[in-house]
């Protein structure tokens, strides 16, 4: 199964980086053979009666351990196949390969109409395969249960709510204060200059060098959108985009996949290919990337580390700059339409309004027709801006293409997380700042690989917050590092 | 089984272009089991009993259409894999792609005893493949087969012997006559100089678009060693590496990849997967290949169009350099130590010793260990230099590491019938020079698209040599065509 999957996620990443223009018909063939090979193997009779012979065993009787972790695990996923039709596997992985292409094309062609039959069709599936695993009305959550098992949509809403309440009050606060707190003499936008493409390649790469990322066991790529990809046990590929014009795009996209990487690279390669060896929930993955982005990246402390790094390498551009005009930018607060660029603030209303819409397309009270006036509506009344285009707005984002509805959740709850984590690392290793001004960033990996990555899918996301910082998903830690981030210091 | 092999293709390319230096063994599991998923297919009784059925019908009663072209190449190939043992198959795909990659780290090192015990492996398994397929003493004719079927090891003997006996007179006296006409005024070495990757790349792209490849459906790449991979009916990727300091490299390299490249976008789509859909045999994509390298790209008309393409893109560089001047020196011939780097005439003594030296060691009367000695012992005899190294010698090539036992005679069957092709393509339509210098280059692609590209796997090499020149292989047109490469026209 894991070599299915990883053959699988080759001719997926291929997709998204260097597939010609015409090929995605026959990548979509590939995609749905390999789909429907690892859904014949989870629900081979095999597999059941294993399961079933390892169900009283002695070999898991500890519930932590590796076998326990893969027992429970495979029966999950095995669980969730046997509920599904063979056909509607197949036509998930060629329906979305080519959806995706088609997104790509209205994007470039910013054309919501070009695309919206092919979201109606992979609305369908989602439906059909939602209508199989549901144990409730709720189509919602069995979806989101691929990403976030052990997550019901109720407990979501919830911690959603709290969020988005202390933000209303919490935004505008920021963005008076930050406003007050501005200098007279500071440049706007020092990231914003000509940074040529081959020396931004240059810069990311050595950044991740430094930051930990092995490239004897990775890469860097170019996509359209930002990703990572983790082909093997030592294949983890992330792909960033360049904008030369702005450097921000870049760096923030790689400090993000980074983040994804060094989780991947961190796993326990021994058991690669089962439970115990792969991410705990997309969530905590989506924790360790924003903590590398935001909580390592926006930091005054790495500025220190990284400016001199950045003025060496695009002569004459940030002349003058100081690590406090650039650390003050980069954690400025200012709702825009665009979600990757987003501030660390505004950026949970992004995904907030994200949830809400593709529950309302599930449950089938939006239309694929009508999504782009919803989306334009509601961050009028979420963010107060309204995108220019479709391209700027409702074609943003690749996942519904890609049927990964129940996926955008994950990146707040990451948020949440790695604010909760950051919190408890700080405490244990001590002032983390002063080692990134200083270039040392091992201290903080070796402490998430043993806290987090060695455990592979020992946890589930509240799980592991309840076992790492002591208290289940809490929204707290998060707010109250957003209201002192980029704050002028006592 | 198209979904199969055209996966396996995808991660052969991206190991030979992409992978991370750890990542080869995690590879060689995913080929492996893929090499089985196709092998099982293969050899299902279904499969039998289907062609079986299809035996006396009258839908393969033409012996020439799609349908009986399928069955026989069907038959062909199933009839070799019943032969070869499933744990042969995995064995194989794996320790080939180790080997591969331990033959470019020997390679980077310069240490063939560190490539040595790897070759030793291949060596066991493809002389065990050869056992399990051979129909007689001759354990080569089995491994020749499976690249040219239809050949046998003896033709294959006369023919490379007439053509040995042919350029042992003919270099010496081409290398005098060249000397004879160097004008004093001309500068060795015109395509030396200071050529920027980033360049040499956008010319490179735009030569092959200029020629007829299509991007929509295929891509240029950069790799260790230059090759061209057929992904699917719509993805065709060629792959070149480049030489700052020597124009040449890149430029030749592209000509013969872009050969392959255009045959393989010209093949029939609407048989994909199938042999109708497939190319001739490897002599006839080779014969494409050194067509375009050779027939274009080292005429006089050919140069008169790219010359100032090429000053245009690097200027400054072959100042004042007239088309005369480049297209005599990249038909000098000089003897050189690279199979890749060889003119046109010498070309053809790499690959006889290569045929004779891989003869040898699949017979088991060449040890592993002995082969540098025996290589450089038979450059010095054939080709008058011995290699400074074995990174410069026998570590050249991967073909072996590969387990590609039978494949390098198809580089010199394919340049015997590319100089036939030519010859008539030549007659059919005109003076294609005049063609070439004005830029026009369809025509000669659309004839061999009609009399070669779309007939897929209709004809052997011989029978195609027999259908479109009237006579089987023959080295003469070649050997004609040398004779005159290069010369002072009248």
């Amino acid at each position: 199964m894991a070599l299915v999957a990883s053959s699988q996620e080759l001719l997926a990443w291929d997709e998204l980086t260097l597939l010609p223009e015409e090929a995605s018909e026959h990548r979509g063939r590939q995609l749905a053979w390999l789909a429907c090979r690892h859904h014949d193997l989870l629900v081979d009779p095999r597999l059941q009666s294993w399961l079933a012979e390892l169900a009283g065993s002695p070999l898991i009787a500890d519930a932590h351990c590796a076998a326990a972790i893969n027992v429970r695990e495979m029966r999950r996923q095995r669980e969730r196949h046997v509920r599904l039709p063979r056909r509607l596997i197949e036509e998930l992985a060629s329906v979305t390969t080519l959806a995706q292409h088609e997104w790509q094309v209205a994007r470039r062609k910013n054309d919501y109409r070009h695309f919206q039959p092919w979201l109606d069709r992979v609305l369908v599936l989602k439906r059909e395969e939602a209508r199989a695993l549901a144990e409730g009305p709720d189509l919602y959550a069995p979806l989101l249960a691929e990403y976030e098992p052990g997550l019901t949509t109720e407990e979501l809403r919830v911690l959603f709510a709290e969020l988005q309440a202390e933000l209303a009050a919490l935004v505008p606060e920021l963005v008076q204060r930050q406003a007050r707190e501005a200098r007279p003499t500071e440049r706007p936008a020092l990231l914003r200059g000509s940074f040529p493409q081959l020396a931004q390649e240059a810069l990311c790469t050595s950044i991740a060098a430094d930051l930990g990322f092995d490239f004897r066991r990775g890469r860097l790529n170019t996509a359209v959108h930002p990703f990572t990809s983790h082909l093997g046990p030592h294949d983890c590929r992330l792909a960033i985009r360049y904008d030369e014009g702005n450097l921000r795009e870049a760096l923030y996209a790689l400090l993000h996949e980074l983040g994804h990487g060094l989780y991947d690279q961190g796993l326990p390669t021994e058991h690669y290919g089962m439970p115990a060896g792969e991410a705990a929930s997309l969530s905590v993955h989506e924790a360790i990337a924003r903590l590398w982005e935001n909580a390592v990246g926006r930091s005054l402390g790495f500025w220190h580390w990284l400016l001199p790094r950045v003025q060496a390498a695009f002569p004459g551009q940030l002349a003058g700059a100081r690590p406090e005009d650039v650390w003050r930018e980069v954690n400025r607060v200012r709702a825009g339409v665009n979600r990757v660029a987003a501030d660390e603030a505004t950026y949970n209303l992004h995904i907030i309004l994200r949830f809400e819409l593709e529950q309302s397309l599930v449950a089938g009270d939006l239309r694929a027709g009508d999504l782009p006036a919803a989306w334009n509506e509601r961050y009028r009344q979420l963010l107060g801006v309204v995108p220019a285009s479709d391209r700027e707005g409702v074609l943003q984002d690749g996942h519904w293409a890609a049927g990964m509805f129940g996926y955008f959740p994950t990146y707040t709850i990451g948020n949440v997380l790695a604010a909760q984590l950051y919190a408890v690392a700080s405490a244990d290793i001590g002032n983390l700042e002063d080692q990134f001004a200083a270039g040392e960033f091992q201290p903080l990996q070796g402490w998430l690989s043993s806290r987090v990555f060695q455990h592979g899918k020992r946890f589930t996301t509240s799980g592991l917050a309840q076992a790492v910082c002591g208290t289940p998903l809490d929204s707290r830690p998060l707010v109250s590092r957003l209201r002192s981030a980029g704050a002028d210091r006592p």
